[in-house]
């Protein structure tokens, strides 16, 4: 951010008054302009013991296989959000059965919530962003091929579940954050 | 959004080619400007059979109780910052024990990410965003003056749940999103 979205004048990044994170502060309007993590909601869409994946048409990792997701947008609730983007890659029509992972990636402040979702007839094909749609048996699936460690990680453990029959929430920090430790420092008490 | 954060040239709102929702456009240096949904990380800090609340010193709901939540902030997984905002509101230390409720709040364009956590010790005091903070009893626990909807169903769930000794995931709409239907509108197939 270089100009301030309200009133157009140069910003400058400090740390506000009773802050302890770096803002992009306007000084002309006094606007103090937050930057939040994005959520991308996405589906493994079920037909019968096979997956549907997506082959990215667009960049990053284009030409490799992804579960249909995406930025969830304003007004959405992540539900909604994963229907849509199953829709929009794949023109293929879901229902949620349950949510399923949830991946902080702080490295890229992104948040990933994958849902467990049932196709509910065997249309599909590939939507813009999208090569190719294509169901997958086990057995089929391009682990090297795959997009992202999200959509390795949400395949890896479906498969696992579904052997033992009992699917759980896997919830789970990809990336170099993980081990980080808070700063554990207590303001002094008044009393 | 009046200006462009890249350049400083006006924006204007429409459609971009190949887009389907309304952007912040610069004409002038060619950005898009995508708004996303925010997320608020929090927890139920746990001690014994008791739950920690803080009264808000802030608007909106400032003199309400509320469970120690916040917006969680670039570079961070959920649990670092549904920690960090319960040392910062509350000055407690919490190990998170478990994802327990996620909440999508479309009119807000807020996903709520609440966590059960466990005191690491007895030692708390209100935060600069807090009035008091308290431990709280089931039957002390103050229903007519909580702050938000979302931390209403939390603790109603938590008591519940605990009454049957078996937590689960409690993952809800709230608002009147909750019942829009996605607009099933496949692209037709080149096939």
């Amino acid at each position: 951010m270089n100009y301030c979205s309200e009133c157009g004048a140069p910003v400058r990044r400090g740390v506000p008054a009773g802050d302890d994170h770096p803002r992009d502060i306007c000084d002309s309007c006094g606007t103090i302009h937050y930057r939040n993590p994005k959520i991308i909601a996405g589906c493994l869409p079920v037909w019968g013991d096979r997956l549907l994946l997506c082959r990215r048409a667009i960049d990053p990792r284009r030409g490799y296989w992804t579960l249909p997701a995406g930025f969830m947008e304003e007004g959405e609730t992540l539900a909604y959000a994963a229907r849509r983007e199953a829709l929009e890659e794949a023109n293929v029509v879901v229902e949620i059965a349950a949510l399923y992972a949830v991946f902080s990636l702080p490295h890229l402040s992104q948040v990933y919530v994958f849902y467990r979702a049932d196709m509910l007839d065997e249309s599909f094909h590939p939507g813009a962003e999208s090569l190719e749609t294509r169901l997958f048996h086990e057995h089929e699936i391009p682990w090297e091929e795959l997009s992202f460690e999200t959509v390795y990680r949400s395949l890896r453990h479906y498969f696992a579940d579904r052997r033992t029959g009992r699917f759980q929430l896997h919830h789970e920090d990809i990336g170099p954050f993980s081990q980080r430790l808070l700063t554990i420092r207590r303001e002094p008490s008044a009393a």
